[in-house]
């Protein structure tokens, strides 16, 4: 399935507030929502930038998995993954899965902004961690 | 200065046969072009996504800066950076600057599709690669 654009740009973060007045004082973004997503263990803040969102992401505990990416990035935030945009996020997980690719996510689930949500596996996207998403 | 949207998110990749492979079949997008710059040292192929592009950035040396972001990221490609559509890069560079930004480019040079590019130092932006771009 061919994604309309892309939804958001999720990026690790070690420091929200820090994060926010760079973001917001220095790129020049304006922060519409912040939302804690008890289900990844994240506080998110959005930004809007164009029809693509910056989505930042700071761990909420030490088992969050975005706390463990910024363990493995030398404790540092980064890039963490890309979502597409799509008009069904079942249909686009089992066209990727009968493409071959492994999923995270066999079916969609509830996410930020209540979208629906769904995750290759980086193993099947040459490294780039890869969400779906729909309303 | 306040960027428009991104122009393009940069993936490195370590074989662009494969990539393509991935984000044409896969992804369902199309590559409209690819190009060499030496300035660069890679060879780039453009895919497009909403008014976003998706920029592939395959090394044509070990000199490359993308060979060493492959080589510290355990030879795996990945997300290599964001670039942002501003109306003037060299304004956007000063301003950044200004802010109390590091700059990887004091002044805007010449780089894939002609456009003006200018980058920010990650430790600036924190962790992320950030270019600013314009026509």
């Amino acid at each position: 399935m061919t994604p309309s654009h892309i939804e958001h740009i999720a990026i690790a973060v070690t420091d929200l507030d820090e994060a926010l007045q760079y973001w917001e004082n220095v790129m020049g973004l304006k922060c519409y929502a912040i939302e804690e997503v008890t289900d990844q263990k994240v506080k998110t803040a959005f930004l809007k930038c164009g029809e693509t969102k910056i989505e930042l992401l700071l761990p909420t505990c030490p088992e969050s998995t975005v706390a463990k990416f910024i363990e493995k990035n030398g404790g540092r935030g980064g890039m963490h993954h890309i979502a597409f945009a799509v008009e069904n996020t079942d249909q686009a997980l089992a066209d990727a899965k009968a493409k071959g690719c492994r999923l995270i996510d066999e079916q969609s689930r509830l996410g930020a902004e209540k979208l629906h949500i769904g995750f290759l596996h980086p193993k099947s996207t040459l490294g780039v961690l890869t969400e779906y998403c729909c309303k």
